[in-house]
């Protein structure tokens, strides 16, 4: 999407290749909000760092980051021997893998790599096709999400008022996002609406990418606390609720995301207001059976007893040098915190679920599951 | 409550008076939950203006410290001539209202105060009563807490989780709080239990100062983000809610507070938990017809927009004193917020109100109106 620096906007993903210099290049999400860089990965150890380090975060950014990195590694083999190439790529992709050893994504893009580099019969071959398929992927992820934005887009209405949590932006993906996808899409129609970012404690994604993210888009939007989303639904001011998800039960409709998620639900549901899920193919889980069975991954305490932040005036003035960020320690310093990472919507919470095929009820998931494998969506999307 | 300090621990009230020095004895909680001292308020505009910078803050708090205030001014006067100490007390009473001119406390317990010294025929005398009658109001906030502590203590059972959100705690009052009144009194009664303190953002006044009480009176509890509530109730790791008030309207049996306080109503009633708000009898407001007109003030950006803590190890930007606060800014730069500092429950949601006069269901305040009223409450707990 659109990024302006020093009066100058131009286009970025989050995730791109420079084929002369054989390197991985990532917007470092890192610094965000407060600092906007791009850094280069000069070698497929690099790009596991940069993935197990968080220069780059979300389902399908991950993906295609070590979809490029597996491409990269193999670009930076010397020789013939077609045994060795093989042995050398089996070390890179284990390498990538291990840099985030429960994501499920890289292992999908690395793999759909691997299979399109079985058609080359020479070394060089290889490289060239692994290349075009960490393109592929790429750009498959972008089409994905733009399609989300397609069908999400007819749930917007003029001046609509709409709730997100968490980051399921640009920033998560290659580019466009999901749960974004629909806003820009609404913006491209030339139809105002204004977004309220549920900051996201504890890792306030919500107060620093999404508010990032729309704010470079233009996008009239506010950040609320995590506890106002209640009050502003009771007072009439949300329309519409759109969410991200990290896994997505075809079996159930149930939908594992951000802690909080399950929270809007229910408010949700009480006063009536549609609540959407915007999901990626990819992360539809299509062996497990109930929701409750999703481990929940319990996260540092750290992240509920402090938060990060650039220092800078309490009195709202925006002038601050830039700077790193720091920690501050914000709870009482005797006190330990739980900090459960994710939660779980049941089907009934969920008005609709925006995929790139279309919005689906989430009871419908398991029924037109034929056309949600990724393959076969992908196939759908390449002949539009 | 009990207060550790080096090893030694020793009982402190929020508010207390040194009568050889005149001086009003303060908590100062702009520092906690780092650092915990005593400021002590050497002259009745040092006791405003600590209202007024927040060194002490509450409804009980703030009333107890207005009570003495006034009386450490009118303590102060030199001199034997009624009518000029009457003109001095009354720039007493407002330079104490003017520190907090929207809070109804400091303004009812002044009232009191000046009641009491009408019974004085000389300057002396009307001194002697006002301090009397500053102490009676610290004693009653106490018996008021404590009686709802004897009231709620009957909701928890050995071993029961209980959620609380914001600080209704000793802190906000003069001691033993609303809130925490139950918790104090099953801990005296040896019921072992655990606490899930909510953050509560934006001001996290549960992170700071309800887990510092908790774990000064060596309670057992965890911090958890705001979000986190929905999910662990989902888990069936939440038994009981209880929550303080900031307004309680005697009407309909609504309740104003901290906001996020509706959403955990909400959350409560959807999983059958039972959900009670602790109330002292100063905040019910008999007039108001409607939770809608209750005014909900839109607080700073600033606080949504970053969070107050002590930088870590990983700050090597300056020295520092320890325990000594900074703000952070979190948020993306360019994005604003919205931070409405109060929500409104409706009675449907609140199992119950804790009230130093006995447990009612919200819509049976208005019917025990008259054993509500502050007045008749105090006469009754006299009684007892």
């Amino acid at each position: 999407m659109n990024v302006t620096l020093h009066g100058r906007t131009a286009h970025y993903r989050t995730v791109t290749f420079d084929r002369r210099r054989n390197s991985v290049l990532l917007i470092d999400q890192r610094r965000l909000p407060h600092r906007f860089s791009v850094a280069s990965m000069p070698d497929f150890r690099a790009t596991a760092e940069a993935i197990q380090q968080m220069v780059v975060r979300g389902a399908g950014a991950i993906g295609a980051t070590a979809a490029y990195g597996l491409a990269q590694g193999a670009r930076a083999f010397r020789g013939r021997d077609l045994r060795k190439f093989s042995l050398h790529v089996q070390t890179v992709f284990r390498t990538l893998q291990s840099a985030r050893p429960t994501a499920v994504d890289p292992v999908n893009a690395m793999k759909a790599v691997c299979r399109a580099m079985g058609a080359g019969v020479t070394v060089e071959e290889q490289q060239a096709l692994a290349l075009a398929a960490a393109e592929e992927f790429a750009d498959n992820d972008v089409r994905h999400c733009q399609a989300i934005g397609r069908h999400g887009v007819k749930l917007i209405r003029r001046h609509s008022r709409i709730l997100t949590h968490c980051n399921a932006g640009w920033l998560a993906f290659v580019d466009v996002g999901t749960a974004t996808a629909p806003l820009y899409a609404a913006q491209a129609a030339g139809r105002p609406f204004h977004v309220y970012c549920d900051e996201t404690r504890p890792r306030c994604q919500g107060a620093t990418l999404t508010a990032w993210e729309l704010s470079q888009q233009n996008i009239s939007h506010e950040i609320i606390a995590d506890n106002a989303a209640g009050h502003l639904m009771q007072r009439g001011e949300i329309d519409l609720v759109i969410v991200g998800s990290d896994r997505t039960l075809g079996r159930t409709g149930e939908v594992a995301n951000k802690i909080g998620t399950y929270t809007k639900a229910v408010l949700a549901a009480r006063h009536g207001i549609p609540f959407y899920v915007a999901i990626p193919l990819s992360t539809i889980d299509w062996t497990l059976r109930r929701g409750f069975d999703i481990p929940i991954e319990e996260r540092s305490e750290s992240e509920v007893l402090g938060a990060w932040g650039v220092a800078g005036p309490a009195d709202g003035s925006r002038k601050r040098k830039p700077g790193e960020s720091i920690y501050v320690r914000i709870a009482n310093p005797a006190s330990s915190a739980r900090n459960p990472g994710f939660d779980v919507t049941p089907p009934e919470l969920i008005t609709g679920i925006i995929t790139p095929v279309g919005l689906l009820k989430p009871k419908e998931l398991w029924r037109e599951r034929h056309c949600l494998g990724y393959g076969a969506a992908d196939e759908a999307l390449r002949r539009e």
